[in-house]
């Protein structure tokens, strides 16, 4: 098929029409040393295999504290490798009891895969207010869609872990309860927009540190 | 530049290659009687000037109600012209002391501007539950990112009007009250997901007309 | 529920894993002393609830002018918190008799609110030529499909305004007028491709401020 | 590496897990006897090599017309094949003198490769009406950006040729003197929208068929 | 805050102003009794919480086959919730000795989570035919890009079990042997393609299963 | 319709409420001196009518070489105009006897015109392993779905030259031969993805200048 003598020509062949193609965007592993842009980071220079590869989902999160659980972004802020590829992960580790508040991802729809224990989780519908419920057990996969108010908490016996995947690079994630009782949103304006009671209000912002 | 003699053949310049451009899809009204797709409804196949016009809009919505405010929306359900253009629409009527309460558009960002009255809007950021608030008086623009969760309410001494432009034909709209009280949730779920008291919970389900 | 035991497991749980979080892009506010990519600016580093608000829609255009109509844009270049979000707006005043002349958004969809007088606005399809011509009052609303020619002018007798959306940061604005008489094209090329007689090219170009 | 006892265990590996696979979508040839969807035509149940294949633009175009040119495409309605796919085509042919008039594709940019003869091009910026032109010989290629407005010319002395291809499969072509003089929009209209004199409109209208 | 004689206004206004909503697209669960579109199959009209939900990841592949390793996918094909989602996942089981054969997946980015044994990994870049390899331990993670060739196999002792998750519900698999080896494609012209030798694609092909 | 008087009030009209508009992006020549984005280059920041021009496709390419062909690109790298607008280019020129081998381009659709001599070309799904193969002759078009394995090559009795576009600005190439033989990737490897035999991954390696 080919010969030695064509060797030469073939080696110019890879190094000269191709060269040009150095540019080609197979991957854009995320320069978070840069600002971001709409559709994520700018590229790193110089990557390797490490960059598309991520330890820190290996280990089980602190499950000591309020909620009895932890959740472990594998995003691009933690795996600049993700950027531009449309995908990112978490691990979710929930005690006894424990539980992932309400909360929604604004920018990305989640597939949940059970590893360990049973997992309660749950979606509501934007429309007609609709529950889609299920009681989940190791190896079952849930989807929540985009945007969609949702939670998951260990109704089992024995501690549960998941692992999370997302339809995107940077899919956010906004507790309900963090975003009304973490910061300064003051207690009138809660109370107006949520139409909870001040007591309830000034008791969540209490314990969650928020002020106002 | 052209005679008679040109003109049968541009006639049939016209006709003919062109006739084949006559599936070029300028636009794709929603046939609302089929099913939906991940892009949006099917084209209807005959359209006329009517299908980009909607009047819905023009009349204050009923602000008698339990929030003292309405959302008239213009979505792809109402107004099928918008259908795969990227872009909708709602009106809002605020009475004195009424809002809209705390909630989220999954598939759009909201673009607010005041026609008449006063405004005071927020929203909340994922990452660091930071509050966004502004007081918007007439010809003021405020634009809220989407899937995170904002309110809006007329804190002045006269009705508020506000036109709502979406960046997409089928934004949603999730009202965090409705989605925990006006369905069947068990209160036991919510309060777990929440951290809210029983009473308080119970209390809003009676008020939302929600069961469990 | 909790007790102040928790308290600072739960701020340690604010402060840990969700700091990574901080990445988050709920939203990218162009920083437009950089220059721009093809998904849009990059983002601001460091933003504020101005930064979601723009004013510059509250007052009339000056309609003092050739065409007896402004055109107010509340775009990206204007209203940096729009970058990413895929809407923008602008405010259209046209005098009695005034016309936003035949035009193009090529990057976005156009969703017209009236909010005052009589706006007679019209599009024409790519495929067959179609007119789809509407006359609108105060409350109508009318879209215009991204890349279509089309046109409004005031065919009543008082002022009118329009408040306008679009389904993109960055619409764009091609008047036909302007990109055949407002610039150096030549005369010769200008005829050749429009047919247009020499004199009626001639005389725009001196009208329109355009050279050769 | 393999025996004849495994192949049994391999045409059940390749039979069973990946049965599943059919559903995967490869491509999604244009079934153009089911209307239209936002993202394009629903997929052909059955297809073959024949779908992938295109003919007609091997043979020249007519320019035995008005324009002394041809538009021949290979857009979705010609080529189904390139449905959802992001890509189309079409053949320019200009007889000496001809002229493909301004016009824009609102749905995709353009890549014009001459492969005969010579070409005049130009296309114009909407932002500040800068013109954009070159003269193509055989060989060269000009990229058009999507929605502006651009013209063809053959100013040489022999017939030109040019492939094109388009960034989309549906890219449309909205030529503006048809749109303004080939359908029933009123000469008064146009006349407005246009600055355009009454008899220079009657002339195109007449010329080009149109009425009002 | 309400009281009884709000509740029948409220109800009102849960049922009228927000009826309208019952259109808005939180979701779209594949109908797979309809063709495919470019975005995605239609719709189905009725759902529940079982539609979000898959159970056929939670059991092993059957490896007792040629390369020693099954992936079990959760494609739309399978798992039809996913539909319109922008995410599908699988699950592969690889004996010791065991293979995932060269392959890609044209329409999405893959993230792999070992949850047993070892795996090692690696894919190829385009643009220099750089290889990025890796051996993944219980709990790594690791990206393969859109489109990029890419194996896994396991190197380990014992079998190895991996979770995947896929930007897009609908990747696709091509396995560069079965393109190749499994069909009918000559053996001449895979050997022109290839420059493989004729008893080595005769060899492959009789073991595949392909003819030609 | 205009006299003199009114000039300078259009003069103003177009320098001011216009002058915003110039940050509108029309288009977005790459900036190739900066990094990458996952949307494409940034924008340069002054561009002419060269930018939007390419003449590096009006010769043919050297094909003394082991394949006897040569591809020509015009992507983003070569061609910078090209940058965002989803359109690229690349000339194929095939000797008699050569073969542009087996290869995927991971990030667009490609769509082949062929303007000299006769191509015979296929490719692959990822689903069935269904070949879908033609043989091209002037003037005929074939397109290529993203991603999926296909070749080409000169089965006539005279050179052939192609045109081929692609529906993205950077669409690259990963040629199935150089991904495995010529780079560092080690033949056991190889071998066992490929389950190629020992002495044929030698045999080619040592053919395409890989190592291991």
């Amino acid at each position: 098929m080919a010969n030695a003598k064509l060797l030469p020509v073939l080696l110019s062949f890879l190094i000269l029409p191709f060269s040009a193609l150095a540019l080609t965007q197979d991957f854009c592993v995320a320069d978070l040393s840069h600002g971001d842009t709409p559709a994520g980071y700018p590229c790193k220079a110089h990557v390797g295999a490490g960059d598309f590869y991520y330890h820190g989902l290996a280990a089980a999160g602190n499950t000591t504290n309020l909620i009895k659980a932890a959740v472990t972004p594998a995003f691009v802020g933690q795996f600049p490798g993700v950027n531009g590829l449309g995908i990112s992960a978490a691990r979710l580790d929930i005690a006894v009891g424990g539980v992932v508040p309400l909360h929604t991802h604004p920018a990305a729809s989640e597939l949940l895969f059970v590893t360990q224990g049973t997992i309660l989780a749950g979606f509501i519908s934007s429309s007609s207010n609709t529950v889609y419920t299920k009681t989940l057990y190791k190896g079952d996969v849930m989807v929540f869609p985009q945007g969609l108010l949702h939670y998951q908490y260990n109704g089992g016996a024995s501690p549960a872990v998941a692992l999370v995947a997302f339809g995107g690079p940077n899919p956010g994630l906004q507790i309900t309860d963090f975003a009304l009782f973490a910061n300064n949103l003051p207690s009138a304006v809660v109370e107006k927009v949520t139409f909870l009671d001040d007591a309830q209000v000034k008791k969540l912002k209490s314990v969650l540190g928020g002020t106002g």
